[in-house]
């Protein structure tokens, strides 16, 4: 039977993607528009591909002195020898998925802004199409690389489960550093253009968002390929990765090393891809669709394959897992009920038809400063009900898995919610992914000049992709919490396996020095991380206001619109800038755990994991729930309210927004990453810490 | 030997009081200046008069009403009668220990407003005796609560050692209770009138600061009294008493109910006064002084008598404690050399000679959104060093005293570091107080149309004060994280106390699903209350704002300087929405660890106690510094810098100024009260919860 398993979970990966070329199919089938939208089309495109080409050299720089460590290693017997080429290949497919989505989105904007032309629903179907190819790609590369390699390490290499769990932790390991990099390097580059943009543009020169005078905004679409499409795919690789290795992993140790303990994770990632493809046939309406109704299409087509991974999880727990283990069909139910509320919860924080955002959107009648200490307020406050609902799944997940007898029962309960909270990461990523496509398809209208609903529609798209993306983030937070969770418990049972045998659960008190200090320092690192990418935004954000206001000044009749302005020079310095501040944060993520294990031992490094995980999840809520809700309240003005576009309340907000863009964009999405991916090098390199360590 | 121990504590007390009544004196000894001073201070003094009195009886209902619960907890055999009794004193002297600094605060802004015509060094001896009569009143009434109980509880009630802490530890729950509705209050008063002053005056009218013209001028200068002066005092008195009691309490639990290893603490308090008072007479310089030197008389001050504690506390340690625990003084030096780290630390990241602050102020040049992201930047960049310090302190201090052999001399020796900590809370509170007498003082000479020169020498005396104020709040931040450890640890003693004999420091493992849990929710508390605290501030500032424009308005003649505003009116909005916004923030304080304790048994408190004392302690330094950071920005511009006064750039950062305020006087601060307060409730409660609990 187990043959069987694992045949299903290389069926899903296919599927997936056969489902994402016959999307990108579609999509290019598509007309791409007039002469001018063409051109303004390609060279956002070759701008993103000069970035993505700079990045990955530089990545791979980065890959092939951490391959050469991790061969170094392998020889002196603290890792096995596929370690290193796992690693390598997490990072390699974790690229890809954020390349795939980048190319298809840099075509899929000039095609999407004409279809506009025709009506809403067409320009809905064409982004629509595009974040599909993206959130199947994603998902299925995510099952390929897990298929081929379980193959490998049982069928070639005949490893045991937990040899192979081992070996498939090192992916994420690849596959989070990778994203982490993409992360904050897309983060910067996107943020920088944008603020730099609306700094000088719209409150300094007074000119309207995404106008072809301005020397940034062909950086700013840009960015929004690299960032929000090439960075989100490369994260949500990760996610997606991560969270079902570590519940494998946990399955092994749960189960005793039975196999399918840990085939249930991939064959449920499996399902959720079948559940995803039926889900998105459902997002359709008629051809004279309003801003709700197209929001109600996506919400049936992302409800339906929620409600369909919630009936096929229970057969699947039964049948393979077996029936006295039923209970922990409740744990994935938990896992896939905490995701939504999550979701419902941002989305109450951050739109702009419920009480907060307005609320803080009234505060610029006061303002820049009070709606900024209003949108912090409103994001740290926001931190509540996530935490709640999360520490319910926890505790439901645990119990219902029968943690209470057996702890590691309880944690794979855990693991395998953050399993369901994905599982229908197909559909969900592309309700996510459409939105970055209608941003640039606004900007192409604006550029290549087209009638003005041309941007009405493309606005309504993009404002729409506001809402869903807000989901999208709930997902993405709470599973990088339960994920995290399932990774610290993958190092204990590590730190067993590799000689620290008297080590139990039960090892990491609060209490225990070491373990507190951990603690402290862990959950600093967020915080600095945090700073670092914010700081990097700014640094990055400035040279462009610089730069555009040199243009404005020494082009000759660029602001008449008889000049055009050195668009060129603004990407590239963006490029380079968000190249040169991606190192140290990723850095930093990767080092700090090993000094930490060498110095404290793997007591402090439990602590720092669970401090990390903790004020992590803490302050990617608290930025990615201010930024929006500030976005969202500036749209509001400019939707009429409080004097609307131009008015001193919309200066306000405008600032506002520019404090969110890099809140949202870069550290928030980023800080997910982080705290799986330190959990990650302590696995890595556990032995090293293991047999080395001043303290503990 | 013992009764003589205690009676040297009552001694160290009166010593303290007297002086603070000498200084007092002095600082009434000085004139007051001219007449239209004197009213002008007699409006301030009358605006915090009729604030405080409104303050106390909302507190005085509160404390009445869990008064009430106490006793009857008491005739339910959960707690012993003391600790009703002990609860409302705490609070008592806690208050008190405000109200005396804050009198004596509004007594001395005329005088030193006058002293400030003769010179610099006149007025920094008028504001620094005020800031004295502030430091040593409130160590003074610590240690006379302290030493009254201690008497009591032995000589008149005879009870054991642990009985003696165990009340002690309550009055140390009233005094945080009171201290947290005073800085909340306080805090909130004095930024509303703040920002709300700001944002119209200088923003909007561009009137300068301190403007008789502005309606919230007074409004303003009763805020720093209320706030700086009365909601520190409180605030640092539970500090200090916390600190000494927690370490007491734990004294008793390592020597096995040895009441020297309880006296200790106190005992070191005592000699700190004396080192502080030697300390002051060391704070002087000649008539002509510039501000640095200045700077140095008050460093010389401060360090001097932290050299004076750090010899003397060897022989108290070698003789009362025992040769054999000799290593324990070392404890206390990590302490002390982890508060004066802290506190350099702080400057480093908010003083404008420092590289930090001058980046901040840099980028005004491309406005107040950036401004604002490097601000945040900067603040939680900073974070890393105090964590790294206060690790390096709980190692130290953990491990010098014997905890790998046995934790509870660990823990006694991390309680004796936050109590080296603050032993010389006496000279650098003084330090810290004067600052916001300046402040006033500086109001007053712009109101009362003095002399440019005067103006310039108080603004000289208040900018010290902020760095000062640094130092200072390093201690507080970096005890308070001592002091909140050191309240886990006795909660937990506590729980074995009131029946659950199982549980030792080893029971409370991270991998726990309820300790875990309660981390969660632990770390998110901080967040929670910023955000109240912060969101309290905004409401009741924009409260402010349209009430000075409806008065620019109506009042005519009011920018033409022939009408007087009405200034009462913003006092009593201030009053108004400051003392309706306090209650909220304080009742969850009390609340949640009830009902946390009640859901997740004892294992989720303690969780929730480490998970609130580190992303406490983060977020308290990350508001600080960011605060402190921007309103240096604001005057190194104003200084002539980038553009000097009425720039953009001035602009820019005086936004930053602004959002700057809650996060510095309200928020922060209040966070290290908040861990504190929540140690103690969970102590207090704690038969409750070991008695009735749903999980664990």
């Amino acid at each position: 039977m187990e043959n069987y398993l694992v045949l299903f979970v290389f069926i899903g990966s296919l599927l997936a993607l056969g489902f994402a070329l016959i999307m990108a199919k579609r999509v290019l089938g598509f007309d791409e528009g007039t002469d001018k939208m063409k051109k303004i089309s390609r060279s956002i495109r070759s701008g993103a591909n000069a970035y993505l080409k700079r990045q990955y050299s530089i990545v791979a720089a980065f890959f092939a002195g951490m391959f050469v460590i991790l061969i170094v290693m392998a020889a002196f017997g603290m890792l096995t020898w596929f370690v290193p080429f796992a690693f390598v290949t997490g990072g390699f497919f974790s690229g890809l998925s954020g390349f795939v989505g980048m190319k298809i989105a840099t075509f899929a904007n000039d095609r999407t802004a004409n279809a506009c032309r025709t009506g809403l629903n067409k320009g809905l179907r064409v982004a629509f199409s595009a974040g599909s190819v993206m959130g199947f790609t994603v998902v299925g590369l995510g099952l390929l690389d897990i298929s081929i390699w379980f193959t490998l390490l049982k069928y070639v290499f005949n490893q045991s489960p937990s040899q192979i769990t081992s070996a498939m932790l090192t992916f994420g390991m690849g596959a989070s550093s990778m994203a982490l990099f993409a992360r904050v390097g897309g983060g910067i580059f996107t943020k920088a253009a944008d603020v730099g943009a609306d700094l000088v543009g719209k409150v300094e020169a007074g000119i309207p968002e995404d106008d072809p005078r301005n020397p940034a905004v062909i950086a700013d679409n840009v960015g929004d390929n690299v960032g929000d499409v090439a960075g989100m795919g490369a994260d949500l690789y990760e996610s997606y990765v991560g969270s079902v290795i570590s519940a494998s992993a946990l399955g092994v140790a749960a189960f005793g090393g039975d196999i399918k303990a840990m085939a249930v994770p991939m064959i449920m990632a499996a399902l959720g891809i079948v559940c995803s493809i039926i889900g998105t046939f459902f997002v359709r309406t008629g051809e004279k669709a309003e801003q709700k109704v197209l929001l109600k299409a996506l919400r049936r087509g992302t409800n339906l394959s929620a409600i369909l991974i919630a009936i096929a999880a229970f057969p699947l727990i039964w049948f393979v897992l077996g029936r006295e283990y039923y209970t922990l069909y409740f744990a994935v139910i938990a896992g896939l009920i905490a995701g939504v509320l999550i979701g419902l919860s941002t989305e109450y924080f951050t739109s702009d038809t419920y009480k907060p955002t307005k609320n803080l959107a009234a505060k610029s009648e006061t303002g820049s400063a009070t709606i900024i200490i209003g949108g912090v307020g409103l994001g740290m406050l926001s931190t509540a009900v996530p935490i709640i609902i999360v520490a319910a799944a926890v505790l439901v997940a645990y119990f219902v898995s029968g943690g209470a007898a057996d702890p590691h029962f309880g944690l794979y309960g855990i693991a395998l919610a953050a399993v369901g909270m994905l599982s229908t990461l197909g559909i969900t990523l592309a309700t996510d992914a459409y939105g970055p496509v209608a941003d640039n398809a606004g900007g192409i209208a604006e550029m290549a000049g087209l009638e003005p609903e041309v941007r009405e529609r493309t606005d309504a798209l993009d404002s729409l992709g506001n809402t869903t993306a807000a989901t999208g983030k709930g997902f993405a937070i709470g599973s990088a919490a339960l994920t995290a969770l399932a990774l610290i418990a993958s190092y204990i049972e590590k730190v067993q396996e590799v000689g620290a045998s008297d080590v139990s659960f039960d090892s990491f008190s609060v209490m225990n020095p070491l373990v507190l200090i951990g603690l402290f320092i862990g959950a600093c690192l967020p915080f600095v991380f945090a700073a670092l990418t914010m700081d990097a935004v700014g640094r990055a954000a400035q040279s462009v206001v610089v730069e555009v206001r040199r243009q404005f000044q020494h082009i000759k009749g660029l602001m008449q619109g008889k000049a055009d302005p050195d668009y060129a020079k603004c990407v590239d310095l963006c490029t380079r800038s968000s190249l040169k501040e991606m190192i140290l944060p990723t850095v930093i993520a990767i080092v700090v755990p090993i000094v930490v294990g060498l110095v404290l031992g793997y007591l402090g490094v439990v602590g720092m994991l669970a401090g990390a995980t903790v004020s992590g999840f803490l302050l990617a809520i608290f930025m990615s729930n201010s930024g929006g809700a500030w976005d969202n309240a500036k749209k509001y003005i400019e939707a009429g309210n409080h004097g609307g576009k131009g008015s001193d309340q919309h200066k306000a907000a405008v600032v506002g927004d520019t404090v969110g863009d890099p809140f949202k964009d870069t550290s928030g999405p980023s800080i997910n990453i982080l705290i799986k991916l330190l959990s990650m090098v302590s696995i890595v390199f556990a032995a090293l810490v293991v047999n080395f360590h001043i303290f503990g």
